[in-house]
């Protein structure tokens, strides 16, 4: 029997491919510091998991394909609290960003077309645009440049008949870099000047660093109909496993289709909305709570690595990754080496290598993404650990 | 902007442009009976919302993507008391029974290829079918043959070097005819002997009427690596709102692609998906009341339409639908207008018309699909005000 070739062409998470290597150390009796992935320790709000608790109902039942209103309302109110004016008509609960962004692509994007994104880009991307044919068309950022975007020459340098829109994700998965307004201005321009989408993925929003303002895409009221946001509860209130994301849109026909799609898969969790909008209530104050965590950890990784010999990384500015630059010849040899050979005290670290985050070939060969997803007393160990582990790598890169 | 191609061949559900009717109807305090939808009254089982209330996590993280195995353990052994060979290996957790078709038509069809599927079917199949860009290629089944499987030339015929499935729902929604093990043999023969995939929508396999069994796709063991058996919770278990449904297949390479599409989107939720675990570790006497409760209601269905002149109606077998034929011009205006129209103590009722389960143009104009998913009382005033509102529609067809 034949296996599609959307099948085929849908590649593994890059990350995965480590995953043996890490399960064979933990098996020898190995402690693995797990700074590869996007999941955090922050424990799930306490109203939240009350709100669990007290969920009553006689039927888990179909919701509405859009989601449930009240959830839709709070997310309005919300994004309100930001000054973005959001209507529950123009907001879309997903399962997860992940649909999200699945609905939106299809929507923007047939068979072929392509979208624009900055690179490196958070590899799920690349999954969901296998899976609809799309091509996402990279331009680079680079890490001396702390991942800002390059000119706008870049982008026109890729923009082709069939590019449909832009993805910007802000602040950025894998890098942590905060998009400036400048930045972002120079972007609503480009799509409104070309007439395509800007799509931007903001499931970081709160987590911005230094009293580093966020600038969502809808601050852009000029550009209201090329604007579609993606967003998730995962990371904002420590619900990875929740599924609940959402779109919003002030283009009303984009709306309309995303409900189609949601129409066409019925409806979100019932249980897990009704989460979601016991953490949409959360006061605002919660994040501050986040944020400082998350900024006390970002401080660990830059005091362990900043200024050191061989090492590129500019201060990350939001989320909890960043994309370094390290002295090595392979990230993803290093990172295998991390868990086959390196051992600290009967211990050792993964990152996630970050070739897998470009579209480009070849590009991210000597940079590892690390999640700084855990508590700082851990971290600072991990961060310890990297550095011995660089000055003991034989693979290492000689100037 | 430009919004793709596969947005606008998307269909909206057909059952939906009625519900601004029956919302007008509701405005103005006509109560109306739904036999329009699939979802149950049948309350959830208290075991399942237990395990909601003692669901302990500090973190509501990440699962693995092809859900987590304490419920892939469990459903291989609800399957093993069916006699089917399941290991947790050979099931992935999916976000629905939609997600589950989304995956698997993903895996065995590019854009263009064709899945034969007798109709009626499920409309939902050619919302997922749209997005892909698959063509379902119908076999039409009949009324007056209980709408069970034509002879396989009527596969023959339509079969092409773009063939790459037939699906078959049984027991099946819309019709609510469950395949017997014959007919079952002979697609299972004609697969075979294609190279073909055959997937089945086995959600409804507990509810078969007066004594019938079920037969599983993975009964045939000599096609096992052609088999892949889609699965949901939702009415099985009352849980349409917890959206996990799964995917079986005996087919490894299904299997390993089917994680490859879990992976894309992370993973299912992971509350919904505890309740799930204590869904399948009911006894399986659970089954049998509520199979008892869908054969009563059955039973006022039969008992109120068999016989009657101009209705054409077989027995329905199971599930909770039945498609019959009515004495009417068009079933999708009668459906309009005793939403609008008719009005009997201040009670109407609602059904869905059978076109929108076709993909062959033209059929099912004369019948509608009822859901019996009312209890007895409510369904007998159902059945009473349908009879009634045949004789006054002014649109009867007059032989």
């Amino acid at each position: 029997m034949r296996i599609s070739e959307r099948a085929r062409r849908l590649q593994w998470s890059p990350i995965r491919k480590l995953i043996p290597y890490a399960n064979r150390a933990k098996e020898e009796g190995v402690k693995v510091y797990h700074l590869n992935i996007g999941q955090p320790d922050i424990k799930t709000p306490p109203e939240v998991l009350l709100a669990l608790k007290e969920f009553k109902a006689e039927i888990i039942s179909y919701g509405p394909s859009q989601g449930i209103r009240e959830l839709r309302e709070a997310i309005a109110k919300y994004m309100g609290k930001y000054g973005y004016e959001v209507e529950p008509d123009e907001v879309v609960i997903s399962n997860g960003g992940s649909e999200a962004l699945l609905f939106v692509f299809s929507i923007v994007a047939d068979d072929g077309d392509e979208i624009i994104v900055p690179e490196p880009f958070y590899t799920n991307y690349n999954g969901i645009a296998q899976i609809l044919g799309i091509n996402l068309v990279p331009v680079t950022t680079r890490a001396e440049e702390g991942f800002h975007l390059p000119p706008m020459e870049e982008f026109e340098k890729v923009f082709s008949e069939r590019t449909r829109a832009v993805l910007l994700c802000t602040p950025n998965n894998p890098t942590g870099t905060v998009l400036r307004e400048d930045e972002m201005r120079r972007v609503v321009d480009f799509v409104k000047e070309k007439g395509i989408f800007l799509i931007t993925d903001e499931v970081y929003r709160e987590f911005t660093f230094d009293g580093r303002k966020h600038t969502g895409a809808l601050k852009f009221k000029d550009a209201w109909d090329h604007i579609i946001v993606v967003d998730s509860v995962s990371k904002r209130f420590s619900l990875c496993g929740a599924r609940i994301g959402n779109i919003i849109s002030k283009n009303r026909e984009i709306i309309t289709e995303a409900i189609k799609f949601a129409q066409a898969r019925l409806c979100p969790p019932t249980v897990e909305q009704h989460l979601a909008l016991a953490a949409y209530n959360l006061p605002m104050e919660y994040f501050d709570t986040v944020r400082e965590e998350y900024q006390r950890r970002r401080d660990v990784v830059w005091n362990a690595l900043s200024g050191r010999e061989g090492i590129v990384l500019e201060k990350p500015e939001g989320a909890f990754y960043t994309v370094v630059k390290l002295p090595v010849d392979d990230s993803e040899a290093f990172s295998k080496w991390l868990l086959t050979d390196y051992r600290n005290k009967g211990e050792t670290l993964m990152v996630a290598p970050a070739p897998g985050f470009y579209a480009s070939p070849d590009k991210g060969k000597d940079e590892v993404r690390i999640a700084y997803v855990l508590e700082t007393e851990k971290l600072e160990r991990a961060m310890e650990m990297l550095l011995d582990a660089l000055e003991k790598y034989p693979g290492a890169q000689c100037d």
